[in-house]
């Protein structure tokens, strides 16, 4: 038996307990419990072939009742002696992406990252489109490219044109970004016809993980209108490989800014789902920024009300996004393309002047919450190296 | 043993053999093959496990040289007698969505299609986005709420807001439209990285399906800018019970119209993939369109090459739509906004007027092409009728 040491303030300790798939050399991926620095294989710990698996889905799919149980059982086993065979030291593992995507949906939720794209992108016109305020605005995204954090990103190749140019060109991007993006994980899905109201959302959403949805600027702005983002997202988008339960969130929970104009009944709140995380973002090693989560205009809850009061269905496996998170203050921008002003004024990066991703950049977001205890938890973090675009044919 | 007729010049002869999944009371779904009203339990006929499942994914997954096997094998089998136990009456059977969905995209590849939503949505801008003649423009759709034709279709309810309306309502969709589509199933995906050509389009798609994209008009003006279409599409989409073999419709291929500007190197086909289907739209029961596929500007294997261009992976199960299809002829529009101009023009439909979709109206999309033989094979129908919205919360 083995009793994990929890160093204290872990931002991996018993107030978090966030739920991943690894593996180890020669046995099949499984669900595992992170704590502190150690895996706890939960197939073997609570002798539960739930676990035995590949993904969260089936566990994800049992819905409130159930990851409350198991999570007062977790709490219990890793107070005490844990199996041996159970604990396995997060270094000697390989994560896995921790569900099977079913959808894929990219909010766009932070008034200040929708108001400064909207100035680079349509510079002579307003900033924030009429329907922002009125609805959380989204698109699909393609649930097949999502990569676990630590995925090397091929700089991808596409369609590109300046204003100045008569005609596209093809080839790599040349203006390669990121979004720091907190990412909801629906588990108990809602039938074609039915509609997730705000209140429904902890009944619905197992948890959170951190998204970089790597975006190539030349290719996005060249194809996206009239029917949104598609090659210039599409590449990779890589989620965290650990998912934080939404059980362990309750302390982080705020308040959204003013919404004015009050949005319409469905859209509302009678305890708001706003949340109070920090994330940063480094770029080779340096913190280049400190997006502030409690700054987004709309809560997740409204986001899943929002997606289905047209009866769409919700699946187990269902990924949405917030969308960048930006901040006021220009050191809380999530996105390059923010922080360096459509790379007109770049930063240095440990002494080299960066505007967008240079070939072997490499960049991790994390972020951390008031946990229950006092503490703060952690995110795992979502990290990603960027390698030179393939040839093109 | 039975010997299936086939009624000469049938829809559903040993030119087409469309593959699709059924059910019949009391037994579970699994793979069938349409042979003029009948449907033949592959499973039993062929004696093999990869038909005993409720969906054509795992036979999809084997490529192309299998399609090519098991429908001589079907060939060989319908030509003559066919064990009893493995022919059920069309009549007698349920059908169900063929495969699972991976990721839906759908494309806007109808240069009149485009061209008339263009002044409709946008009525002092060009019509077509300077984009348009350089790449297939797409948009990721919502996989969870495709639904197998037959599927009842509830009005959905989101927000509206009409020019003159100083903000948003939220309520019914008062502007339910249709597009009649053409969709392509992709059999063997690619991985993450991975291009596919112009010339491996028929290594990779396993067949060809109608598609009923239901747009909620209203709803979809107010939101799409500037991320795209959302709810106004992802209440419900429909797909034809039968899946077509690409190796059917070697014989409807033609030429794409001529593409000016010459697309980019990726985009080039050395053997084009037009395809010579002749849709037809019927509105409770009377015919209102007959949407000619030859006329699409993009191929199915420009749209495949864009779809991944920038190592987008792709999947077994993903679907791929045209977009609507619309002629240059008024009576060949895809879609009732077209046709009726915006709701300013009504047709007269069985004595009645129309613009948009009324509670109760049933909608019917076909197809034919010219088959190998020298005969028309069918497309399955895509139907669908509208029920009331649901009473908003």
């Amino acid at each position: 038996m083995t009793e994990i040491a929890i160093p204290e303030g872990s931002p991996f300790g018993l107030a978090n307990l966030p739920y991943g798939v690894f593996s180890t050399p020669g046995a099949e991926p499984r669900v595992g419990v992170r704590v502190a620095d150690s895996v706890v294989d939960l197939a073997v710990a609570l002798g539960d072939d739930t676990f035995a698996r590949p993904s969260l889905n089936a566990f994800m799919a049992q819905g409130r009742a159930r990851w409350a149980e198991v999570r007062r059982r977790i709490t219990e086993l890793v107070s005490g002696d844990v199996p041996d065979a159970a604990v396995h030291p997060l270094a000697s593992v390989t994560l896995h992406l921790p569900f099977e995507v079913a959808d894929y949906v990219d909010f766009y939720a932070s008034e200040h990252h929708a108001s400064n794209l909207g100035r680079l992108f349509r510079p002579d016109a307003e900033p924030l489109m009429p329907n922002w305020k009125h609805l959380p605005v989204g698109y699909h995204g393609r649930a097949g490219t999502l990569v676990v954090s630590g995925t090397e990103i091929v700089r991808p190749n596409g369609q590109r044109k300046a204003p100045a140019d008569a005609a596209p060109t093809f080839g790599p991007s040349a203006r390669l970004d990121i979004e720091a993006e907190v990412g909801f994980v629906v588990g108990t899905g809602s039938p074609l016809g039915a509609s997730v109201g705000t209140g429904d959302f902890a009944e619905r959403v197992f948890g959170a993980v951190l998204v970089n949805d790597w975006s190539a600027r030349d290719i996005q702005a060249w194809e996206y209108v009239p029917l949104g983002p598609n090659l210039g997202k599409s590449f990779a988008t890589s989620v965290s490989a650990w998912v934080v339960p939404l059980l362990a969130l309750e302390a982080a929970r705020v308040p959204t800014p003013t919404q004015d104009p009050e949005p319409l009944p469905y859209l509302r709140e009678s305890s708001p789902w706003g949340l109070d995380l920090d994330l940063a973002v480094e770029w080779n090693g340096q913190r280049v920024s400190r997006p502030p989560y409690r700054e987004m205009y709309w809560s997740p809850a409204q986001m899943l009300a929002h997606l289905t009061v047209n009866g769409a269905a919700s699946r187990t496996g269902d990924l949405y996004a917030s969308g960048t998170v930006s901040g006021p203050e220009k050191d809380q921008r999530g996105a390059f393309i923010e922080l360096t002003w459509g790379g007109k004024e770049p930063i240095t990066v440990n002494g080299e002047e960066r505007t967008f991703l240079q070939d072997g950049d490499e960049v991790v977001i994390t972020a951390t919450a008031p946990a229950a205890d006092g503490s703060r938890l952690g995110f795992g973090e979502v990290r990603g190296r960027i390698l030179p675009a393939r040839a093109a044919e």
